[in-house]
């Protein structure tokens, strides 16, 4: 299977970035986790992406918080599928990471989800593999469901508690 | 090679998504596209985006404006990754269809793009389909190439321009 | 009299929905709540509200946060009165939900309170019961009323202080 | 059956308020219609509030722009239901007006919709008398299956033209 | 000499009205407080407005938050100067108020200060009535004296601590 | 009577501005009228403020785009009452404008109106003479009372056109 | 005297860079100027950056919009002064070129000037090397007194038309 | 080695200076710090600009908040490049003072730095020193070196961490 990169700014960005990490291990998808920044070791980050394909990833996550250039600088260098999480920094709600993530100009695409949304940038990774790999499709199938039982269940005791 | 599927929220959307069908016809990637609504469609929203792996489709678009849902509405039928396109409208440029189709709660993802950034979402979807396709991964990185050398003429034409 | 349905995105929206259900409560307005996502939970939504008007429902409050298509994936299927409470979530101040509720396209309205306005909501549910409910009407102005010698009586408090 | 009141802050609302009005005339939902502005007739702007009730009106619905208090300053003056219009002005989309209308404190609630959303405002309202008559309630079905019907003949169309 | 009104919309707005009271008081310049909602006491909200000429006032101060109708809706009574204080509210910071007090429509002004800024709405009205008072106009020349010493003073610290 | 200052930061500020300079004239309230940038003209702007309560002016209008200081560098070197005309530029709406001249600091206040709002700018000088003039403020219910009545007058035909 | 590098993200921005160039031209500094973009020629703005001090650059000028990531990718590969001309863009006026240039992290500072605001970038860049020479400096004081005449001039000119 | 002049709006915004201060101390670039107001102490922050060159700075930093004019107003005295640190208030993220920063007109740059991005404003200064410097120049990189080795440390512990 192909491995997931997942690109963290900074070191700070791991409590976000954790919720990723937690979601791939839970799905048993192979991944590679690095801390490079765009700014601060662009030689690194470029070299990381420049040879993601050949080294065996299928997608590539970013996490990067203010001005956040990775996820773009990442995509600049590959053709693989690069996910990017803005994440909320002090003042600005995560505004401003958002809006440096996905205006992306035409040509190099970053898939952006939500502000923080690390879960999901994991799931979409694995949404990415997930459509040539059946057994995986089933899992995230699997998971759905697991999220739609989650739901009813909290329905059922939220009825039991307040509808006579 | 697995489909994408483009859903557009109404037929207003298709300057935009235009885009999008030109992209994915240049790389010779099958496409299927249809006008559903998330709001006054529903029933054929969800139809299709249920059905949309079994029948062979790998990646879907969604293109939207305003409370742009339509994106958030298919992903919520499929674990196929979604990307959504959020569609410019006439008073808030945008700024209401990037939020509504970016900040989707945890569990299901949808990838989104610049707005109206229809030729990226086509981008992704291929490069999606890449993963796994190395014919396609290298005509996406033919097609970077000509990218830079596009910049790299018209650097040189400013450069004669300007520079002495 | 008619029922008023409470739907809310998940449980975490219970202590900002809480206030409508004593509001209904205070009125005697008979209401059911459930916990039902329009993302995980999208086939019991629809069902939900596809059948409010059969099942005696007059009016459905809808609350949810972040992307929050809740009331519009409900007004979708129902052509009864939808009320949309947008959530403030942590990065936003609720911003993304207001807009997600509120900019609803032509043909599918729903009728859009404050960021976190679940009182208001209620109220306004009551209102439209209220059109041809002279008793619940007399209510609605007994409570203004109430609300009226409320602030009148703070405002004595405030002279008495501070005017001389 | 009950009137809707429609209040326009200026005359220059009227090509907005237009929608409401075919709206209401295509459901043959009798309607009255008005220029009161908060600021410039407060005192016939509150009459008209405070006597709706007792004159037949089932609801209200109110146009205003920039800092726009109508809907606001009309539903303190009586219980009926308050629809707020949103009209966009010239400098910040509508934005403001937005603001101005839905963020209506506990107690006095404003039903708003879309910046510029008229004919949703007239829909909510016909949604509104239709709680309790079905013959209105039938033909807001029979319009959303229009509606419905002009989606999927518009997705014939595009299909035709582009899905070989 | 004139009377400065002072009105806020709710008594949880007191905490910031007081920095007002406190000026007026360090002015000794007469003022009258009261606590007038424009959505549940409009009656005494207009009838304060519309007499406050007449009762000795020369300019009326109006704080509120949310959707901020107040300071329009008592400049809509009266052509004394009304300052508008737009108060934060929980979600938006006060952004909402700020747009609801400004952006009024041409005819009824409302002389808007800063998010929460009591002190300066008082000083200004202080400045209304020192146009035509020598004895206020120096009192402010003093205090405008005294902060610079302050800064000054401030100025001199930091030079202390930190320049050699 | 107090002459009103008007400065404006461009005369590409003129078109704006000159709904003041017609107020004033239709009020026959004296005005001068200058040129002067806060950062082009630093000295003139200074020379002029500090200046001109003993020059005989009663207060300033000034009128400025983009990061608007003028109001505020002209308040810093006054007592009298300073209005902020923050004018819409290119890009932004005037928001940028609107900040920088309403949020000044604890001090000095800046009397802000609308976006582009000159009339009220001139209206709002006018209230503050007023304060001690009645001639002036009876001129300035009888304005209020004519645009009571043209809305009145709108309001007739809308009703004789749209009302049976 | 150090070169001013100007880079610009497509030949796009030309329009806006002009007046950067017609800045420099002016004060008769010499400069060179490159079409490069961070996301589809980073190699070649790497490049340019890490060797513009040898090459005998003072300051390096960037433009770019959308998630204009391109003077914080130059500053990630120099030490030179970097200044980022946010470009305005059609959906969002500009304000994410803005954000995505000068909220940038701790290390790695990018001199961000106005939206668009090309003649600004070029006078800053001149600032920056007048610090050291004196016939530079010389220059610019000049310019900003001709910029005081012309405003003093159409003062004048409003005076003479508006002053009596 | 020239001076750089750091100017703040109030003493409260020192414990943000701080970082700049530390920065300069840590670059052995000798500094000079001030408590000026543009609206409190005009005066002397007018003087302290006017003669910075002449006393031997080279670049002044300047930190506000709010309606931030502060290095508006010193730029508009002195041709030396002025560095803007916009500082967050309370309520709105520092929005309108990085607005009223930045946004300045044609003429009179500000190098506008992020919200609170104190460090980044020295090393501004820092490289605007090290054009013509090339001791410093050389600090700079070295610190840049560091930097990166501190993300390749981090990006070690990570791997070691989470890759197997």
């Amino acid at each position: 299977m192909k491995k997931i990169g997942i690109v963290m700014g900074s070191d700070s960005d791991l409590p976000i970035v954790k919720k990723a990490i937690d979601t791939l291990t839970e799905f048993d998808v192979p991944f590679e986790i690095h801390v490079y920044s765009a700014h601060r070791t662009p030689v690194e980050a470029k070299e990381f992406s420049a040879n993601a394909r050949a080294n065996g990833f299928g997608a590539i996550i970013a996490a990067a918080g203010m001005a956040a250039h990775l996820a773009g600088a990442i995509a600049a260098n590959t053709t693989l599928p690069v996910i990017g999480i803005p994440v909320c920094s002090k003042n600005l709600g995560g505004m401003e990471a958002l809006l440096a993530t996905v205006q992306m100009p035409s040509g190099i695409p970053v898939a952006t989800v939500a502000i923080d949304g690390a879960t999901n940038a994991a799931l979409l990774a694995i949404q990415m593999l997930a459509i040539t790999d059946k057994e995986l499709a089933d899992k995230l199938d699997a998971k759905r469901r697991a999220a739609t039982e989650a739901v009813l269940e909290k329905n059922k005791n939220i009825e039991a508690q307040f509808n006579k």
